[in-house]
């Protein structure tokens, strides 16, 4: 069996030019792929895509009811706790919802919450026992 | 400023034992790190970590409101139709409810969803447009 990895993360979103506008101020890069009813953010590794919530529930033939919570966070992780700090402050800058001010937290790290334009939930970490790989990913031990 | 990524996605689960073995089922490999109120799973890239649905919310200091539609979907790219057919196929062996049954899809490619015991919406594609790069992961151009 091939390892499984997630290619693609896709946020359904209310507004695209917004949304869109939200994460190329976080850095995201958009894809020449990209066209009026899709965008295919170029982060390192995966892909981050926006689409319209209502077209992404008819593609997963999913019912569009609203969101609630969505039990879904994405994570970036630091390097220090400076560096979140900064991000927290650029995607708030950018429009995103304050959830969680970066604070000291109970498993030893230092990490904050946001939500973006849309409710999608973001959370920047330094975690001290945490290391990268060469690519940049977490290398978590077997 | 440095390259955005996703370092990991987090599912808010119900029953911790229950999606360990669901994702176990697809391939993926619990780190050592993992605990018993969350677990980290290795894939190749990014790490998929399961923890609490309530825990996530306190977390991110959210109220956990009943998931509506979550508008988020996790995708992995294949290399073939027969390749989403063989994901689709474990998936529903292993728990997932079938959303949508691989089939040709107006872009051109190949795809299903399915949602995972607690709901999360994975698809399974292969679009014949995309291409991978030495890592695995989808090269898109700029």
């Amino acid at each position: 069996m091939t390892t499984p990895r997630i290619h693609i993360v896709t946020l359904g979103v209310g507004d695209l030019p917004r949304a869109r506008r939200f994460y190329e101020a976080l850095g995201w890069r958009a894809s020449s792929t990209s066209n009026e009813a899709i965008v295919f953010l170029k982060g390192a590794g995966g892909v981050l895509a926006l689409y319209g919530r209502a077209a992404l529930a008819e593609d997963a033939l999913a019912e569009d009811l609203p969101t609630g919570f969505a039990a879904v966070t994405l994570a970036r992780n630091a390097h220090s706790r400076e560096e979140v700090d900064a991000w927290f402050a650029t995607a708030v800058a950018a429009g995103a919802h304050a959830m969680k001010p970066p604070q000291e937290v109970f498993w030893g790290g230092y990490s904050g919450y946001v939500a973006d334009p849309d409710g999608h939930l973001w959370e920047f970490a330094f975690n001290p026992y945490f290391v990268f790989d060469e690519q940049g990913n977490l290398a978590l031990p077997d």
